[in-house]
């Protein structure tokens, strides 16, 4: 962050709720936001995220174009109330985040800017020793903002997916990622009919019972608009999945999956003909552009319709992109679409002026006019970095951790702890070692060999050495390196020397 | 920390609400501690120390007494609700804490380790650069246990106030700090007399009104026991102050100002006799022990007594220790006791078995017998003690960081940043010196030598180095300490070498 012209910060983790009234986030985020009560009952709320609080610090001492740009970052405890926390590091409550703001006199000079950091993170997270990451252009969400890039460790064990197109090099969140559809309608012309399908009411049932494929349904998924009585309809083929994301852009309002009552929704026979709920937004994916030959519910209980044809039966305005893209799926460029799951590790932002224009942060120009400076933001999670690290690097015996942020550097294993010999050349080596500045983990206990060396390989510092009284006889110590077993005595003289010249080769 | 053996380790800051409970504390502290509620209802509160979450990490891996003594240590946000927050970095509610505990077989080994820690508490306060600071010992407060140690920097500033002894050393917080009283009494054997005051209450009033001391006067000051109906009335010698404090410790009830209506309670009247006030606890302090001659409220409103003699107008089975000690007054050696304000700026405690016992951590003794670890704790208020080393470490123009926490190191001017040269070996200088690990400050703005030079003393880094048209005209830079503005010319090829080692004779 220091190499991209970053000055470190520190905000509070508690926070006044003003701050967020006045950006309209206190309304509109959920309950991932815990807000709380001080002793005189003011209104606070635990920072998921800071940019409040960065307008907040540098409106009142930046008022000219001549003070920008800059950025400002810290590295600090932040807290959302996580429906369904798991995973370790990857999903938790309270973690420690990375995250900087940076203020800008133009659009050009943001996007320069936002290149140098996603460049950064790119060489952040190869240092840190992550093989496998990429990042994707992704939703803005709670945010705000146009343009937005995660950087995605990729994992079998990850809780997002992403897509990619390995002939284009197009990569992207789930979120944005366009469908393109490419189904056989059948022609035949069949007329609608209704028929019954008793207790029948999930697409996989429905399929089994009338023996046909999932993509020759048209399924309805239903949502609640938050905080009101209103529901949205979605409707797609039966083997594609609704995405909230995108369908939360087209209707523009906060959607949670339904779970209501009311008598006017037949729940698992709800279908696009004569479909009369109120209150009621309906919409309808590109999977059924053209659609003809589905199954469909007949919102009546218990009845399905067959031969539905989507031009001839319903009147659909305007399809939109709202399922999920699919591994298979072709690619703009022709290629073929690929499906990864991935932890997402870092996410960059471009802001544009909400938080400077909603908190009325400006300052003057070259022509002495007033404009609100235009934003940046920039965060990586600690913890779960950590984690995708510890993912990735691991073998049968434990975890091997990256030179560059292991906890200790070194390892040092003293047999025999009884022997008075071993006992003080393995205290003054540590004592040496971490006098150098090179974090030391000393294993003194009694303990046989066996159990030290399995404790080091599961712990999985990257230098092991090893003080016992057959290599101390010969005056020498043993190194190894945990990542591919290689090892070396040297003489007791030049440890410090020998293990400084190891660890520079692996950091 | 890792001098003394200790362990880092990061707690969260929000904090389940049944460990306090476990402990006791969830109940027994005030409305400093925050309690909040999670999206599905259940309580959490925000940290204001640790010792719960850390008899709680450690009891399911600590199970032999061969496992202790260990001491484990953050460095963290807290949040504690201050009814009264101030003074900048002084009293704030969310601050940065280093804590740490400690856990042990005997009490012996405590006291050892707690020697220890102080010793080292002591080292860090010296080398942060604090010259005025003392150890007093301390009460223990909602933490609990027997012993504790305030450190505690002096400055006329400072909110608290502790108690000195030059004759013999003896040091201590004000609110354990013994009072010795010295009172003359009259011995004339007035009677009793009540006599008119009107709307005279203060003790000021009365003895402006009546023209007698303070001294000759015996003053009643009224609390509440909190989350009741109960109240406390404690009697003194009016130019004595009454230690809330000492007087929970008596009460053994956690006490407010009494700020209620009562009509039992003549407040501005109050006096010892014929006091009539229902579920009230009376304190009598030992200035007040044998005194006679004195004037008290009548509880009687517009009226007080004359000619009070305590031993033959109340009945008083024992008097206390209540009243705050006052400089000049007598030390039990003999000598004369100081009062000096001061800043909390560390503490330490030994806190016996309080929390391992209510939260049920226990090891395996050397007999095979459980028993409940003996725990210290030890906190040093970071933004406290770096206060505190802004205040006394400063002079006319501005601060003068000590080189051990000063954030840069060094302080480059570039006078004429507008000319090639200039610039070009002032960046060479700040890259060469942040390689070579010195946190180095660049003023590259567009400002004349007089702006950079005074921000430069303002801020206070202990190194400044001018690069300038005319030194360079020499092939020289200039160095300079902030501390006493030695300066002197050094050829450009040997700045970083000479800079270090004028660091090197500061830290």
């Amino acid at each position: 962050m220091n190499n991209v012209d970053g000055q470190e910060v520190l905000f509070p983790v508690v926070l006044p709720r003003e701050l967020l009234e006045e950006s309209g986030r206190y309304l509109s985020i959920g309950s991932e936001l815990v807000r709380l009560k001080d002793r005189n009952e003011k209104g606070l709320v635990l920072a998921m995220t800071h940019e409040e609080a960065a307008v907040q610090l540098c409106k009142n001492s930046v008022s000219s174009y001549k003070q920008l740009p800059f950025m400002i970052y810290q590295i600090q405890t932040k807290f959302r109330d996580e429906a369904r926390p798991r995973g370790g590091l990857i999903r938790v409550r309270e973690f420690t985040m990375k995250d900087g703001y940076s203020f800008h006199n133009t659009q050009h000079d943001l996007e320069a800017y936002y290149e140098r950091v996603y460049a950064a993170y790119e060489r952040i997270f190869s240092r840190i020793g992550l093989k496998d990451f990429v990042s994707v252009k992704s939703d803005t969400g709670m945010m705000g903002g146009d343009i937005a890039h995660e950087f995605m460790s990729l994992t079998e064990v990850g809780e997002d997916e992403i897509v990619l197109c390995a002939k284009c090099g197009y990569r992207s969140n789930m979120e944005i990622a366009p469908a393109k559809h490419n189904y056989k309608n059948d022609k035949s012309g069949a007329p609608l009919k209704e028929i019954f399908t008793g207790e029948l009411k999930e697409i996989g049932q429905i399929c089994q019972g009338l023996k046909i494929k999932e993509e020759q349904t048209c399924k309805a998924v239903i949502f609640a608009v938050k905080g009101g009585d209103e529901t949205v309809i979605a409707f797609a083929r039966g083997d594609c999945e609704i995405s909230e994301a995108k369908l939360k852009k087209v209707v523009k309002k906060d959607i949670v999956p339904w779970t209501g009552q009311d008598e006017s929704i037949a729940a698992g026979n709800v279908g696009p003909v004569n479909l009369n709920v109120k209150k009621c937004t309906v919409v309808f994916d590109n999977s059924l552009t053209g659609a003809s030959g589905l199954v469909c519910g007949a919102n009546k209980s218990g009845y399905h319709l067959s031969g539905l044809d989507i031009e001839r039966d319903v009147k659909v305005k305007e399809f939109f992109d709202i399922a999920k893209a699919k591994q298979g799926q072709q690619c703009s460029c022709g290629g073929t679409l690929k499906v990864e799951r991935a932890i997402e590790i870092g996410n960059i932002f471009q802001l544009g002026v909400k938080y400077t224009k909603s908190m009325e942060m400006t300052v003057l120009d070259d022509n002495g006019k007033l404009q609100y400076p235009i934003m940046g933001c920039y965060g990586i999670g600690v913890g779960r970095a950590l984690a995708s690290v510890a993912q990735q690097s691991r073998d049968s015996k434990g975890l091997i951790w990256p030179a560059p942020i292991a906890p200790w550097k070194v390892h040092i294993c003293a047999l025999r702890t009884d022997d008075k010999v071993v006992s003080k050349k393995a205290h003054d080596l540590h004592d040496k070692l971490e006098k150098a500045g090179i974090p030391t983990l000393f294993d003194d206990r009694d303990a046989s060999a066996g159990v030290k060396f399995a404790d080091a390989d599961l712990m999985g510092m990257p230098i092991r050495v090893v003080v016992s009284p057959k290599s101390l006889a010969a005056d020498e110590i043993e190194i190894s390196l945990r990542a591919n077993g290689e090892s070396k005595k040297t003489a007791c003289k030049n440890a410090v020397k020998e293990i400084k010249a190891t660890l520079k080769k692996l950091v």
